[in-house]
């Protein structure tokens, strides 16, 4: 195929096989699958640059690819062309000095995490999923720490990003803060691979603190659940993980793990500093879930116990999907609302899918307004996709009517398109007008965040 | 005059007196005045937008004006026309269940927190003057609460903002986090009144911890301040406050302020959260600072005391200066450097100003890596002003060799352009690019980031 034989002499690894097209045509959801023509898996910035400009020329579309676990059928190339694939670019550096890292787009959190170990330091941004910090980077990813640590952008200090035409650019430096000029950093943090490919990135760490403490808290009801939450956040106490399970995911959860959670409205919290800080920020917490009337509040100190307690909410989300028929692909809402508006919100979205007959899990980032309904779908049944679509529409509508959004950290992708002319009707011409300065022939991820 | 009598008729209102332009046509710094044509105050969105609007019509430039701190001359209209003086939009409205606020642009910070403080909240930015929302947000304003809570661009969850043809834009929402679309508020903030004119923001709040302690460190030398500070940052003690002064700074301080604080390379810190957790916290921060041979290591419980340490510390960037001559102006230099380089910088800049005979003052953020050599300027004096410039511009030369930044937080304004160009230079195009899409006329700011 000429498409091949062209990019084989602009990069060393290019693939065509039927197995690796078919990988590089999906992600996690159901979104329908398409291929690309032809899989680049770049070694260099030089030979992304490369493969770039011959594609500009030719307007060939390109779509980055990391860990393919994105939510939105972001890497999914819909109008065939190349998958860019970077985990080929995994180098990592650690600079201890400087409580900072410099990593290639394909490595993977996982991969970071155990280098910056070493130095007693950890890059706390956890999505679940090991993703590529590339992909989250592109996707502005956030997760369970985001309460006290801040998302992708709060630690993206610099990019190295490679424009459609092929131009490769240097944003922001190895210092933790800037105000030089128009802050580029945060507008391709978050671009979804429409804007350019990022291929390099400086990444802020944190110390590890020498003591944490995961505790469970359960409620009488979700209200309850969510007050204690965001009271605890507004004590100026720094948490760093709260998550709230409902009733029927822990159920699910138990089913799935063979464990004995109590089924009743819960808050997953961890605490991290010295002892003796973590100690008075526990008991301070502990308090204030008293006064909302929690059922229980159980300690897990032992690291081994902890973990247990993360793996077992990281699969929450999964929980059902994973107890799901083969082939059967996964479903993830993904709306942030204001903090007061969220117990209404998870009572709102488990009688949807009650009313729906849907087995859902529903899990929280509580600390900052964003939950998730996650379910599977049998990708070839048009009925159950129309059913889990018109569940996410009516959730939709219910944030972006108390003043949230459709996505708190998973994207626009394909999946919300529609969503974002709903929500910022007003900015898609400047998003557009964007998009035509950087990418002037659409080649980058075309169909993605804006429609073609 | 016709313009103001055009601008009666857009707003109510507007002002030609010497005084008020003459108040418009400055800041802090010894930049060269030019006063406004016309001051307008306008008391809502309707007013901004009805004047951008007639102004963009006509080509005459619009420079946004808030209290007036701008440390590099952001506020200056250079080109003449109209200052939007916009601190008529002064509104404050506190939403303690999603631990936000809703504020017009020309509301202060102070305003702000003493509002939120009525429900035990606060708005942690701090960069020492009492500044506007609105122009802190146009400098992504940050300061020595930063290493704990971050800047601006942390804190806007959402703008209100009037593009130069009169159009009014509402990015993000009132939740927490979002992943719609490119990040529109990211990139107004920091833009300096140059893309946009920033009406209204929405801000998060943060908790007041219960209890908070001061201390003050003294070392023997600065490399063992800052590799305390370092290593304490990288500990993972959630630390509010740790700033950086140099013995030269403190004799200063104690002459200004009849103070008696030791004469030595000193870290001042902030330690807030629980009373154990606090007390938990300061200790393993005392330990650091003793394995680093910190001469001594004092606190400041009550409020009172804390309150004169920071008083102190804000009073050190202007203590010299506030010893000047009357009528001598600010100067400040803003590199920001990655945490490894700072104790040589430090050192570099003070060798500087002692070889050229300045009276300055070295103040450092220094859990960001950013610090700040202040003094003092007879801005008639044409030799001051270039050894000033000499000064600023090799300790930008310094900053940017070592992957550091010419402005951690003052912004580009009318003092850095060149720098951006040399720090950033294959971002200019793409900031132009931006420049020219939302403001095509260049009405909004001119001269300011960007060459004319």
């Amino acid at each position: 195929m000429l498409l091949v034989e062209d990019l084989r002499g602009l990069a060393a690894h290019v693939g065509d096989g039927a197995s690796e097209r078919a990988t590089h045509g999906e992600d996690l959801t159901y979104h329908a699958p398409h291929e690309p023509d032809a899989v680049v898996y770049p070694d260099s910035t030089a030979e992304v640059a490369r493969v770039l400009a011959y594609a500009n020329d030719r307007g060939i579309p390109v779509v980055p690819f990391g860990a393919g676990t994105s939510l939105e059928g972001h890497v999914i190339p819909t109008h065939g062309g190349i998958s860019l694939d970077l985990t080929r670019l995994a180098h990592v550096e650690i600079h201890p000095g400087d409580l900072s890292a410099t990593a290639g787009a394909g490595a993977t959190r996982g991969a970071l995490n155990r280098r910056a170990g070493e130095h007693g330091l950890q890059f706390p941004v956890d999505p679940g999923a090991d993703a590529t910090l590339g992909g989250m980077a592109a996707t502005n990813a956030s997760g369970t720490t985001t309460v006290r640590y801040g998302g992708m952008r709060a630690h993206v200090l610099g990019l190295e990003v490679v424009l459609a035409d092929g131009t490769v650019l240097q944003t922001g430096s190895r210092a933790f803060k800037t105000s030089a000029g128009y802050h580029l950093t945060s507008l391709f943090v978050g671009s979804e691979g429409t804007l350019g490919v990022i291929t390099e990135l400086v990444l802020r760490l944190h110390g590890i603190p020498e003591y944490a403490i995961a505790a469970r808290a359960t409620f009488p009801d979700l209200d309850a659940a969510v007050r204690a939450a965001v009271a605890i956040v507004g004590s100026g106490v720094a948490i760093t993980r709260v998550e709230l399970l409902d009733a029927l995911t822990l159920r699910a959860l138990n089913r799935y793990k063979e464990s004995s959670y109590a089924e009743a409205p819960s808050l997953f919290l961890e605490f991290a500093g010295t002892q003796a800080g973590v100690t008075g920020e526990v008991q301070a917490a502990g308090e204030i879930c008293a006064a909302e009337d929690s059922l229980s509040f159980e300690f897990e100190r032992e690291e081994e116990a902890r973990n247990r307690l993360w793996e077992a909410r990281h699969h929450a989300a999964f929980a059902l999907a994973a107890s799901a028929p083969p082939g059967f692909k996964f479903k993830a809402t993904d709306v942030c609302v204001p903090l007061s508006e969220l117990p209404g919100a998870v009572r709102h979205a488990r009688g949807l899918v009650e009313e729906r007959g849907i087995d859902a899990s529903i899990i929280g980032h509580v600390g900052d307004g964003n939950y998730h309904v996650g379910f599977s779908v049998d990708p070839a049944d048009g009925d159950a996709i129309a059913a889990a679509e018109r569940v996410n529409h009516e959730i939709v509508e219910y944030a972006l009517a108390r003043g949230g959004t459709c996505t708190g950290e998973h994207g626009i992708g394909l999946g919300k398109v529609g969503y974002l002319e709903q929500e910022h009707g007003d900015l898609v011409p400047v998003m557009r007008g964007i998009k035509r300065l950087l990418d002037p022939k659409g080649i980058l991820n075309p169909g993605k965040i804006l429609p073609a």
